[in-house]
């Protein structure tokens, strides 16, 4: 798999170059290509802190390793739903040739763009949702598109297999019991940061791969899953996070599902500070594409056999 | 006028007590009052930078010296439109009561909710616009409303005296001769930052009172009219532009006209460092205060005589 | 218990407002609550780091959901036993009314003169004290108020029920065995750090519920409890200390105790990063808040039955 | 004058060595010198922000040039008066070898007891004092020494020939025009800000030396003369004020004084940025050291003819 | 000249896409331009600070609108005469076709390494050299090769036109009236930061297009020509300087000349704070590129005459 | 061991005096001393982030407690040989009077001409080094020293006892299973960060003494073992560390082993924020110092028997 393989930096210095994700090539055609990283530089969403629309170009600044980079998609600062229907033109052709977006946004609420393109490929789909929030208000000023509402109308649009979806890192002090039960009520599972720490990471990792049972499945991930201590450049910070060690782990034992999207988001650059969530941030895409990785590989060893 | 006394720093430490603007009085009924101070936390229009809603916050923070400080003023992060009604509809009422407004945004976008409440009461008024940018684009990314387009919907709106309306400090690489003439066009006059400088503190005063001629004034101030030295929390920042002692010199020798209506913005305190915006807002809404009790000591005076 | 129900995030925007603590309702009357929040800005006692006074405006803006919340009480910055006298005055009247107050410290040497004002209510009462230091010096630079001696004044002072209290999460480099045999003279009980990583969370809760023994009790919480990764912004920042799950989780294994006042101090803004101690620090009021609801809520069942 | 000669720079790498000043010889005996640096880290005595205490440290880390160093002056940090009487028993003997002292603030508060101990030597001196704000109120929080207080007290206790002493800079909206007239009938004259920009740098320069009539003369600066955009380090900033140069080159401008001491306050690490605050502390006491070696090249040069 | 504008920001939001200059066409072949810019991340000469390494990177996230960006010359950190040899053959080729190119140090030595290439084109040209230090020391530490000694080995290696060269903005206390002897003593004419301030802008213009007197000219622009207020982010800020607007002006008024290239040095991103060193560092760029802009014009329209 | 006591900070405030580190007498005579503790400020050999040359100071600024600190060692900046041969004849003359030196570096590469110098005073010895990275590759840039490279040529130059040499705490993307083959082909036992968290923390210490067995020992420490979290001022985070506590309790457990030398490297004050790795670094040291005074305890409890 040669394509993805990052520059060399004992030959080319790692503070060289124009910044793309991991100096993969950066390039806007899609052909021969297994799948692509690309930005959506979207913040309008959020309820709280802002500076999202900054964490694309923070995360390729931060990132160190390869595939191609697909640069931004266009967004339109300040218009939601434009940039919802700008966001699911701009990936739909990128699903229609078999290639596997990762995402690096802008706020949360993105993901509501990108399930609606996925489902005009694949129809719907397995999610796996980790967050420090549920985002499964009903709505937000009396508003329905905003970073905290998005898993709610996923489900009402039809978007995603609810039975094989599921929530995981939950916690902070905006929750109450009916929160949960809520969630629930919208057929999700979920899994409370307290209820990982009983579990444990390997206990964790399989429930959520009995949960998605083999379909394709979307992953989205929300930074302030981790501790403020370890992503502070985040919207909403939530204490009691986890530790980078921790959510590393956790990917990679999702090694063998059937990954046909990934999003990474709520990274806020002006929050940051030495740009450790930047960092953390483009280690786990890095992950995510060693997800991609091993998924063709596989697929790979079973048509030999 | 006791009521505009700031609290005592000499009695009541600087940095005690909860944070109002220059620790006046947080109050929400209208009674008795000639002027109060509001946030406008709203930056859905900025098309570059985003974080001034925290701008009222910082500002207040910084703030040392007196009035009633009305708090924010509700809007609809994420939805432009909605947040412009909303305003329209809260300042309404404070100017059906004489009372002047003195908000803090909140991005440029805002001025022109602000203006179409002032239109309700007074009809349309002059303009003061100091800025490094005109603001006077048709649209961005196809939309009408963002912190680039407001001085153009003003005008197209009826909102302003535009014969009476001038606009001052603009500069930057951005700008074609094409640009200036587009804004005489729309009837403007305008004072760039090289004109300024060679017309003096002094004969720029004078321009701008003869173009107000004694109308009503709306005195609209965005904070990049300094150079990044002076206010690096911003969202355009624009080198080559002016210290924080000319921009105060210049806003003190406006003292005789009457204002109607103020607002401070484009403040992003995650840019900002050691809080020397906010401190430098804080000073120039500071200068807006006086030249409010100006205004109504000559009014005094006048009623005396 | 509806006065304690945080303002609507769904309504009214998080970044919106006069900053008051979890914006609940500032007031300086004390009729008909049960506790109130109320900042102590007084750093004068620290023998390294300063800025604790900075520190109640940066918890109330970190804040995020309900109460009253009391303002600052009036401090002499530069005059420690000027400053006790006046914190000692505004306490009592608090305290007289039933109310349980919560203060946001300032530096470490406050507690004195809380645990006074508790003194003149209640007689002696237990303490519980989270700390990665002892404070139990005899004096610093021969001078015996600094916020390094205040819990040998405690004992001295007759304030504090010792065989009811206890130390916890001691560590770092500056003690000698003799010290902490030193804080056993004193009568106090202690858990160092390393002791309670051994002993566990609840094992450690359990310890810490014995020793006071259904007592009144008075809980004060050193933010730098916390390592510097979660807690940057302190005075004395140590090493090797105890992450935020760990300490909420600690702070939440106290339910069943009657507290009767809390502190949560050194806290310094000016070397936050991201407000992530802020953050932190707000949290664990939160958590503070939650102890003295249950506190009310098994009252009041205690008195249906 | 062999001793005064900075580290060559051209050997040695700037970042190299213990942080004395100017990589002076760090000595606390006090043979065969003509002057000496010394740290005064106390801020107990600031109302507003604090955090000097950690400025003389960073004005050693940001100087770059030569004399000794006589490290820091002991203080009591929260105890004001205990620290003013050990301020002057360390001054005292260095004064009575003749040597000129160069003291690094700490807050302003400070001179005082440097003037006291320059009386106990030469009995009354002339004052030159550069600053944002007077310095002269009765009283802080009912409490005679403050940050704010000292020019005040120094007249009362007769340590200054007021007649010979001169402000220089004051600014900002703090300020009544009584303020003012205050300040004149303790007897000082005052240059505003305005004043001085009014006059030019050489004029204002002529004011001060004929103001102070080769008397013995004590240079007092408090870095908030600059403008906050220069030195946002500090702990009442104060928009409007002067930049690098303009302080510089009048600061160049006072040649051919009598200087018997000097002081350089109210820098703030903590609120810098990028440690320009301190790094112009340090070109300013630069500055100092070279208007000594000028008074001693001058004297030199007398005693020849 | 359709190549040299920059993306439509009113359709494609700026802070969206892969960092290139001005959002240039990021393109590594030289066909049918006029100008390119080039990043030289280069610190190893640094005699002080480092960290211009991330200059490039941060001046194209800053810079807002046009050409080709040709990316990063490959160097070899901590090697400087490798680096010097590879900056070397990197350039000839793109001066071979007659292209002007736009460096982004990097530290300033590495004009050095870029005289050398333009003399293989062009033989000895003119130099303008804006900077607050002459960086003509004979060595540093025993080397030939630092950011202090360049523009000696330049007139040593003979590969400027001394007589038509020029050094500006020299100030700050290293030096002695013997270094500027020691440049004219080199051939150089200098202007020092106070004489350009008796000067004025256009007479110093005046002077500089004097001495270059029609030559082929190359222009060296060090950030700290500017005061640290305007670019606290360089490796050894000089307080003292000039203003953005003194700079920008001064820049704007060499507009005749035949520039043959061009650096920007001296950056330390890790030393900025908001970015504003970027920013002016990337708006002095695009001056340059309005040098060429006009050079070109101004041959266009003798050719048509 | 009267010499090793640090500065009573019950008298002297922890903020007072120049900076040496823990406060310990500085010197540069070597008699009658154990241990001393010297910076060496070298950041040439770092292939990304660069700054590690104001490591020294910054780590004397965080430090709290005892020794002599014998200054920085002299180096030549952007000249990599010529500083290993300065280095070397530094610490050469240290280790033949027996002292064991604590190097506070710089980037890693210094341990190269550190472990050179010890091999002329002790021949080859073992080797303990805590790191994110190996270290081990042949060359960067086709450059054999860079801080990439030198635990490859220690051994190949015969320096190190490779049998009882281990590497511990390595992680991160960028090593494919070849390269951690690659290690043990050079001869080193490596214990990756996965292993050590299986292991524990007291098994891990007993495999490293193991390994050791007895041998005279060097220890080399890279800050980035730790999390960026707890260490974000370092040239090459690497998320998935260690936290303090787990750092601090390793190195806790090492206590019998007979050290000849350490290291502590990496740590870059430009990407710190609040101090915290300074902090962190001086702490380590602090336990380094601790680990010498066993060593000395133990042999004159051996000598006594």
């Amino acid at each position: 798999m040669e394509k993805y393989q990052p520059l060399d930096p004992l030959v080319y210095p790692r503070f060289c170059g124009v910044r793309t994700f991991m100096r993969l090539p950066f390039a806007q055609n899609l052909k021969g290509i297994d799948f692509l990283v690309a930005g959506v530089p979207f913040d309008t969403g959020s309820t709280f802190r802002v500076g999202a629309r900054f964490a694309p170009s923070a995360i390729r600044n931060a990132s160190i390793t390869s595939g191609i980079d697909y640069g931004d998609l266009i967004v339109v600062p300040g218009y939601i739903e434009e940039s919802y229907k700008k966001i699911k033109e701009q990936v739909i052709p990128i699903l229609e040739k078999g290639i596997i977006p990762v995402l690096l946004g802008g706020d949360h609420s993105i993901t509501l763009a990108h399930l609606r393109a996925v489902f005009e490929k694949y129809g719907p789909v397995a999610l796996i949702h980790f967050d420090a929030h549920t985002d499964t208000w009903d709505n937000y000023f009396g508003q329905n598109y905003t970073h905290g509402t998005q898993f709610r109308r996923v489900v009402e649009e039809g978007l995603i297999l609810v039975d094989n979806s599921i929530q995981a890192g939950m916690r902070g002090s905006i929750y109450s019991k009916e929160d949960y039960l809520n969630v629930k009520d919208l057929g999700y599972e979920i899994l409370t940061a307290n209820k990982i720490r009983k579990l444990g990471i390997e206990e964790t990792a399989k429930i959520i791969k009995d949960r998605v049972n083999n379909k394709k499945v979307f992953f989205s991930f929300d930074i302030d899953f981790l501790d403020p201590a370890y992503a502070p450049g985040t919207s909403y910070p939530e204490c009691g996070g986890f530790s980078s060690f921790e959510a590393l782990e956790l990917v990679r034992h999702l090694q063998e599902l059937d990954f046909i999207g990934f999003d990474l988001v709520e990274v806020l650059p002006p929050y940051d500070s030495g740009e450790i969530t930047s960092i953390l941030a483009s280690t786990i895409v890095f992950e995510f594409i060693s997800l991609i990785a091993c998924k063709f590989k596989e697929r790979k060893r079973k048509k030999l056999n």
